[in-house]
Parts: structure tokens; C-alpha cells; sequence
């Protein structure tokens, strides 16, 4: 059975033939260093940790699972020794702020290298994945001592972090949370409450685990403005930054999930863990959302990953599996992926993977340019269009993911069925990147109601001028006219489509009602302009991997693009079709 | 937690006001005492069945699994005791024929109770359901002695049955399978092989198990020509019909599942396992093929029930669950069955539920007109219909019942990827569905290859005809006309594509590359006739179950309807597409 590949054929093909990736890092201070070379030299490297480490642990985690004996976390067999080796190896602190440590990489490599490690092991991604989260609120929000104490190990991957933020009557809806923070009277505070739903919060690695908490302090205001954020480690540190005693937290159970296995999820109970204030009282969710916007990121990118994991298996089975006769009925038994059906399924797959790399990719390049720009207002419109992409990758990669994970596991027919061969696995460990960080439905309301909305609109004009000013480019190049003559009819019906939403801003169920076909119709326009833009690109070449680009985008255009028109025309109906009935009649 | 309800009001509602079942029923020879009134109590009993015994175990039945053992298998505490009042409270034979013991109740009642077993647990519905599949096999194909032998006891279900079909390297393409059977002499055989995927291949409920295997007799020719079909008990039969020794049968392992983990599935080994043919040589695909089409139509509505529970159990909770204010911002928390893309998940699958159950109906009504009708050309023509409906039955139903399983999930957010809940087992559970009895793909090319040319597409048209006829019917009735009218939009798109694939019948790809749009454009439809045909009566009503109704239609029109402008628009981009590509390439 084949194995996972690591795609950097088509990452360089991304760095170096479709963005202008050596320009750009040449105009970002502290970045004067970096080009598609290094990176792609680097993302060699770091995939072949991922294919050789991390994915033949993939399947044995998922079987062993984690255990908790005694109030101890056990990761499965081989786990903790792959994340010894991951830090030793400097993958930790890629991207990490050289201040502390990191190499200080973008955030245009990271999200490569993260792919990658989604592909091969989504549990143990979620390790460093947390940590790089939890130490950018840190650096964001946290007092000078803390930073100096924390981030250095946290950056170098030494030390673990968590967030916790769920309760069992607080999900979606952070206000209702309970759990309290008492002032010592010392500048610390004593935690207590119980978290659930916390990824990474215990492991069997050594070292310390940073817990980032949402809590209120006494006399805090109901709802969110009575939420504060605490850093409390599961050991506190002595004098000399060596690890100390216990703090007051414990492991109260470990989650029994669908999938995700190899990721211990746990019940956290804190019980007067001593913590201190990150940010200011009150600005806990503020502080918070540093690290969700980040995390939502990676989260798409999990999605990414586990689509383009899925459809490089089920592209190697289809080579490999002989059944039925050719289309014509002159040979047999031939390979699947003679079959129409089976290269449908496949090119899905494939179409969705490539197009939310490139748009991965575009979305990280932003933030960059919003972090080390030198012109404040550029800064601040690439912040603006981040902000905007957010919630649709986070949404539509891990939406599509899914889909691409099951389409995959539909190629190997009743094996897909079968643990062995490790694609009902991928649809398990896919279905988490939907619900997490913020269900796909609210990262839609997020979309509509919050981002659409942002300077009247602007924001999202402005992302639709830059994709329309690189789609009539693209037409240019005959290659490319089809795909991006096919997008800009999508385009079209996502901006009348926003206009209405826009003009029903007063009518309180229209964001809501529209908000998850909204994101999808974004999205695709979105995947349709980067297969566009890989297009021109691809007919400049003749290797097999521009043949596959060009094959591809066509395919996108013909048969995945159409869904747009459904969508628009669904949208166009308004809400009133949900709003209707009475809520006891369902 | 809400727990599973029979939607027995529904299913009044279905044969009381919407099909003229009782007059359908006087014209059938045999079943002029089967009315409404008679299948509702039937089925609120059975119900009751399903509700209060099978349910409660169908959680404990996944998280224990099934046992293999010095060669024994053991199903999940609590599964043989309740097959075994299943079996006595007569279940097991609602619709078997009379003379070998059973009620004789139509399929339009039978597949009623099959939805609510499949809602249930669809583990052990596979056990009555397979062993009914094996007992039609036998009473269309078999000899006068195996029938009497066998019939009886596997119509009272204190036998049941298996079908023994894929090998590992034979699966889609039976052909390609090698188990032979080489004749004693006596005219029994022995057979030989090794099958995979037996779902039932063994129990502990007691008494024997009907294998029905495909194999090759010495000198067959290669391919699907050379297949006959053999009967062989799990235990030889002693001259006064007691259960005697062993076969020469085994179960080598059980598979390891994505989930129905109630279900025993088996890898048989057949070591000179003695049996006898049912059927002519060389026609075994054709006597399996009674069984199968049966079967397909069974796993349709196993979709189905998933569908029906799974949108059940997300109501519930959308009901109780308190998180974030209602949409205008007034009040908070609130039940998040007030948010609109709450409600929108929720219609979602309630409108595809509603439709299937009614399609279901309606194509079990046809199925019983084939089989009881005086009249042969209505009885030829009932066939056909049930033919052309089959692959759309079985594989819309199963992706609608697996795509609502996940939606439902998505209800819950976080608590439903913990298995607490009980939704990611209808994920798990519903995923079989899609790949079992020839799996989605294959439905697809069926519809497209084999059931939409059939005379020259006159069925298939006289088909929408009738779709038509009841369309324009509806639109008479002011509040049926939106869903009627956007039907019949949907029905043209149909109609259209229908045509163009039957101009492309010479193109050998043009059918593979359509198929599984193309099949749910059929579906789309099928359904949207289904709830025109719902609104026209539940127009005519005014209780919680008439508006319900009229709201689900109007949000199937609007928001899922209009998917079909989409897939008409990629079915008319054709092949080329998919096929440009060399394999290689992929």
C-alpha cells in the first residue's frame, strides 16, 4: 500500500512558479533571508521527518489510544520518544520569534510544515500546534516575567501548551462559563473549576505543560466582559526556573472520541491551581482570540492535510486494485482509476487539495505582510484580509477534508470499511477539525456577521478586486481562459449574493440563515481563482506535474465550480423557509 | 437525552392520507385485508419493539463488539436474547409468505418496520434482513426439497441467513472469485474457499445458519458465466431434520470496523463445506441478484433510518441545549434550536427523512403491484419501475442517511465527537451503508448503464410521467404549488440530462462520468415529488404534524432543491474532464 509522500514538488511549484515568493520575503524586514530554496529545502526535510517519524505511528496510535492509571497520562507507544525527536530536530520552534529562541521562519513555511504533520499523524500535530498557540498569547498579552519565563521553552518545544477554555454548559457560548480565579494576594490567583475538551492537556513527554485557562475573578460582570485569561503550569517552577511541585491541577478523565486517538482530550479539573493574569482583567476572550484566530489557521490546514493524505491513498489503491473491465469492455480486470467514477473521485480530491494549498498558502503570505510589513497601512489591509480568510479556511478546508476523506474511503470499497488499511481512520480524525476551535457553523456566523460587515463591506470588495484583477490575467493565457472565465461567473454570483446579505443587515435571521452556504460559495470562488492562478502558471511547463495542475483545474471548473450556482440560487431564497415553524414542532 | 421515537404518525399520515393504500391493497390478490389501519397498529407495535428493547442496546452492543473465540463468536450482551423474542414475538416472518408460516404482510409494511430497526440498531437488523434476503434467493431459485428443508425455519427466523459473495480480490468484479465447488456424486458438493465481508456469517442465538455462497463448479468457464450458486448449513441436517454435525465451514477472523460492531462480519472459510445448488449452473449472479436487489432496497431504508434517528436525537437537543441569544440579541441563553443555521442542519435532515420514508413507500407499493397485480403488463410495468428505482433508493438513501448522521453530529459541536452521545455511531454505522451491497459508485453506473436504457428509455420516462402528472396535480393546491413548481423545474433539468446521456450511449465513458451526479440529480427529484405530493395533502389538514410537513416542504424547495441546478450544469460539461489524465499522472 503506498505511503504518504510529502507534496514538495508541488510546494515548490507553489513558492516558485505561482507566487512571488523570493520578492515578497525580500520586502519583509527579518525575512530578507528566507526564499522558496530554504523553504522548500527545509519542508524536504521536515517531511521526510513526517513520512519516516510520525505517519507509521499513525495507525498503532489510534488502535493503542492514551490511557490515564493513577492520575497519569499515557500516550501510545512511540509518541512521546517522535516528540523528543521533533524538538531536538528544531521543528518546534520553526517559525518561533528568534528573541526566544525560534528560527523565526513565516508563517508561509509553517503552515507547510503543518500540513504535513496533519497528514501524517493529526494527533501529534496537535502538540506543537497547541504550544505555538498558547505562546502567542503569551507573547501578545503576558507580562514581561512571564514571556521571559515561559516562551523560550515553549518556543524550543520543551515545554507543551494547552488552552482551556470549554465547560460542559459553555461551548459555543464562552459568557456562560464558571469557573473562578481568587486573587492570593501575591500577583497570583487560585484557579478552580472544571474544563472539558482540552486537547494536549496532559502528556507523558516531560517537561511542563502551560495551561492557558478562561476564568473569572470575583465580582466579574456576567457574560464574556467577566471572562480573564490565567497562565497556570502543571508544575510551578523553583527559584532557578527548575520544575518544582504539582500545581493544583489534575486530570479529571480522558475523553472517548470518535477519533484522534493518539491525542490524550481530557477532563481537566483545577483545583486552586495557583495561575497569574495574561492581559488585563476582563480581556481574557480578547487575549483568547489571539490564539484562536491562530489556531483556526492550523485547524484548516489539519483539514488540508488529512485531504491530501486521503486522496494519495486512494490514488495509489486505484493504481493497484484490479476490478471490472475498461469503459470500452475490451480489457479486463483493470486497474480502478480506469474507471470514470473512480478518477471523479479521485480528482475531487485532488482539485480540493491543490486549490486549498495555494489558498493556504496566499492567506499566511498576509499575515506576514500584517506582522513585518513596513507600511502601516499595508500592514493593516493584509491584517484585514486575514481576518476575512479566517473563518473560511478554518470552515470550508475542514468541510472539504472531511468530504475528501470519505471520497477516499469510498475508492477502497468494503476495505475502506476495514481498520487495517487506515482510511475509515482519516474520516475519524478528520471529523474533529469541524467541531473544534469553533464549529464550521460558527466560523460561517463569523463570516457573515462579523467579517462581511467589516468598513461597510470593504474588506471583502477589496478581496473580490484582487481576485477579479488576477482572474482576468489568467484569461490571458489560453490555458488558464476556462477555469478563470468559469471563476469569474462564480465571483459574480458571490458578490450579488454579498450585496443582498450586506442590504439585509437589519433583519436579524439573514446572516444567520445564509451563513454556512455562504462560506461554501466563498470558498470555491476562492479554490477556483488559485487553480486560475496555478493555471497560467501550469501551461507555461510541460512536466507531469504541470499536466496534473492544467487537468486538474479543468476539472474543477467543470464539475465542482457548478455548485456554486446551486448555492447562489439557495441564498437567494432568504430565510424565511427556516425561520417558520414554531421551535416545538420540529 | 431524547430517546428514539417510532414515527408512527408519520407513517399514518403516509398510507392514510397521502397513497391510496387501501384501495391498492384491494386490488391485490392476498392482501384484500391489509389496510392503514391494520399496518399502523402492526407497525406501533413493532415499534414499540425497536423503542423499548433493541435501542437500549444498541450503544452497549458498540462499545463491547463482537467476540471470536476457539472458533465461536459471540454477539454483544443482551443481542441473542432479544433476536430471540424477536424471532417469538413473529417479527421475523411479518412478511413472509404463508405457506412456509409467515404473516404475508405486504413490502410497503415490511420496509416500515425495517426503517424503525435500522433506526434502532442497525447492527441487529442486519440479522432478520440478511436471513429474509437469503430466504428469496431460495423460494425463486431453489428446489421443492430445499425449500421445504430450509424455508420454514428461516421465515420464523429461528434459522437465519448469510450471503457469502466477495473474496478479497473479487468484490465489485465477481468474476474474479475462486472458490470452488467440486460435486460428491450424491448430488451435494463440497466446497472450498475463503470469503470476506460476511456480514451474519456466524451468531450465538442458537439454532442453523443458511450460507449462500457463490463458487466455481470444475471446468467453469472464467467470468461471471462460470459463477453458480450453493446452499450450505452451518450444521448438516439429521433425517428428522435436527440440527447434526458440523459443515465443513469456519470463521477464520472478524473484520475490524469502521463501526457496526454488533454485527458479526465475518472471513468464512468454506473447508469442503458440504452443499447443494440453488439454481442452474452457471446462473448464480442471476439467483443472487433476487437477493440482492432485495437487499439494496433494505439498505436504502437502513440509510433512511439512520436519517429518521439520527435528525430525532439532534432535535432533542437543539431543544435543550442552552448557548448564545436569540437572533435579534434580546434574550440569552437560548435553546439553539432558535439559531438559524441550528434550524437549517435540522430541516436539513428532517425534509430529507420525510421525502426517503415517502419514496420508500412508494417504491415497496410498486414492489408488491409486481408481485400481486391480476394484470401482467401492470404487473411488468410495476417491475420495471422498482428496477429503475433500486440503485436510486439504495445509494441516494445511504449518502442522504450518512450525510445527516454528520449534520446531526454537528448539533451536538464537541459533545457530539464523544461517543457518550451516541452520534458518532450513527456516522460510524451509517458509513457501511454507502459501501455494502455494491457500493454507491456501482448503484450509480447501474442507473445510468443498465436501468435508464431499458427500452430505450421508456421506463424511464413513463416514470417522470407520472412525476409530472402528480406535479401539475399539486400545483392546483395553492400551498403545494412552490414545491410542485420547483419540482418541476428540477424535473425538466432531469429530463434533459437524461436525454443527452441517452444520445451519449455510444461514448463509452460518457455514462461512468455522469453516474453518481446523475443519480442524485434522480434522487433531488424523486424527493421533491415526494414532498409536493406531502404538501397537497398536509394542506388539506391544520394539526402540528400538517404544518410540519408544509414547512419542511417549502425549505426542501428552497434550500435543498436547488442543488439541482448545479449538477445539471456539471452533468452537461461531460467526460472529457475526467479522462484527459493518464493514470499515472494522477
Amino acid at each position: 500500500m503506498a505511503s504518504y509522500t510529502p507534496p514538495v514538488a508541488d510546494i515548490a511549484f507553489l513558492l516558485e512558479e505561482v507566487f512571488d515568493f523570493d520578492d515578497l520575503m525580500q520586502a519583509l524586514p527579518g525575512y530578507e533571508d528566507v526564499n522558496a530554496e530554504l523553504a522548500v529545502s527545509v519542508l524536504d526535510e521536515g517531511g521526510k521527518f513526517c513520512a519516516g517519524v510520525l505517519e507509521p505511528l499513525n495507525r498503532p496510535g489510534d488502535e493503542e489510544g492514551c490511557r490515564l492509571e493513577n492520575g497519569l497520562v499515557s500516550t501510545p507507544k512511540g509518541i512521546a520518544e517522535a516528540y523528543k525527536a521533533f524538538v531536538e530536530a528544531g521543528w518546534a520552534g520553526l517559525s518561533g520569534d528568534p528573541e526566544y529562541g525560534g528560527q523565526g521562519l513565516p508563517r508561509a513555511v509553517q503552515i507547510l510544515l503543518d500540513e504535513m504533520l496533519s497528514s501524517a499523524n493529526l494527533s501529534f500535530g496537535l502538540f506543537p500546534g497547541l504550544t505555538r498557540g498558547a505562546a502567542e498569547a503569551i507573547a501578545h498579552h503576558a507580562s514581561p516575567e512571564l514571556k521571559a519565563t515561559y516562551l523560550p521553552k515553549m518556543i524550543s518545544g520543551e515545554w507543551t501548551g494547552a488552552m482551556a477554555l470549554t465547560e460542559a454548559s459553555a461551548g459555543t457560548d464562552l459568557g456562560l462559563l464558571t469557573t473562578k480565579a481568587e486573587p492570593v494576594g501575591d500577583g497570583s490567583y487560585r484557579i478552580k473549576g472544571t474544563k472539558i475538551f482540552i486537547s494536549s492537556g496532559d502528556q507523558d513527554f516531560g517537561g511542563n505543560i502551560v495551561h492557558l485557562i478562561l476564568a473569572r475573578l470575583p465580582d466579574a460582570p456576567k457574560g464574556v466582559k467577566g471572562i480573564s485569561l490565567f497562565l497556570a503550569p502543571k508544575f510551578l517552577l523553583r527559584e532557578d526556573g527548575s520544575l518544582g511541585a504539582r500545581n493544583g491541577m489534575s486530570v479529571g478523565a480522558l475523553e472517548h472520541k470518535m477519533g484522534i486517538h493518539a491525542q490524550p482530550t481530557c477532563v481537566m479539573n483545577y483545583d486552586g491551581a495557583i495561575g497569574w493574569l495574561v492581559g488585563e482583567p476582563g480581556r481574557g476572550l480578547n487575549a483568547m482570540f489571539t490564539m484562536m484566530n491562530a489556531e483556526r489557521l492550523f485547524v484548516g490546514i489539519q483539514g488540508l492535510g488529512i485531504a491530501e493524505a486521503a486522496t494519495q491513498k486512494a490514488t495509489g489503491y486505484a493504481r493497484e486494485r484490479l476490478q471490472g473491465r475498461s469503459p470500452d469492455g475490451s480489457r479486463g480486470p483493470v486497474a480502478i482509476i480506469e474507471h470514470p467514477d473512480v478518477r471523479k473521485m479521485l480528482l475531487t480530491g485532488r482539485s480540493i487539495s491543490d486549490a486549498c494549498r495555494a489558498l493556504a498558502i496566499w492567506t499566511a503570505m498576509q499575515m506576514d505582510i500584517s506582522a513585518r510589513h513596513p507600511d502601516a497601512a499595508v500592514r493593516r489591509e493584509a491584517d484585514e484580509l486575514v481576518a476575512l480568510l479566517t473563518p473560511v479556511v478554518k470552515a470550508a478546508f475542514t468541510d472539504f477534508g472531511f468530504e475528501t476523506a470519505v471520497t477516499s474511503q469510498q475508492v477502497f470499497g468494503g476495505h475502506g470499511y476495514i481498520r487495517e488499511w487506515g482510511m475509515e481512520q482519516f474520516v475519524r480524525d478528520a471529523r474533529i477539525t469541524q467541531i473544534y476551535e469553533g464549529t464550521n457553523g460558527v466560523q460561517a456566523m463569523d463570516l457573515v456577521s462579523r467579517k462581511l460587515p467589516m468598513a461597510d463591506g470593504a474588506v471583502a470588495s477589496r478581496f473580490f478586486s484582487i481576485i477579479r484583477h488576477d482572474l482576468q490575467a489568467a484569461a490571458q493565457t489560453p490555458a488558464a481562459r476556462a477555469i478563470a472565465e468559469a471563476s469569474e461567473q462564480a465571483l459574480g454570483r458571490l458578490e450579488r449574493t454579498t450585496q443582498s446579505l450586506l442590504a439585509a443587515r437589519d433583519e436579524p435571521t439573514a446572516a444567520g440563515a445564509a451563513a454556512t452556504d455562504y462560506l461554501r460559495l466563498f470558498a470555491l470562488v476562492s479554490c477556483g481563482w488559485m487553480w486560475a492562478r496555478m493555471a497560467e502558471k501550469a501551461a507555461v511547463g510541460d512536466t507531469p506535474l504541470h499536466r496534473r495542475k492544467l487537468a486538474a483545474a479543468r476539472f474543477f471548473a467543470e464539475r465542482v465550480l457548478p455548485q456554486a450556482i446551486g448555492l447562489e440560487a439557495a441564498l437567494a431564497n432568504g430565510p424565511g423557509s427556516l425561520m417558520e415553524l414554531e421551535a416545538d414542532l420540529f
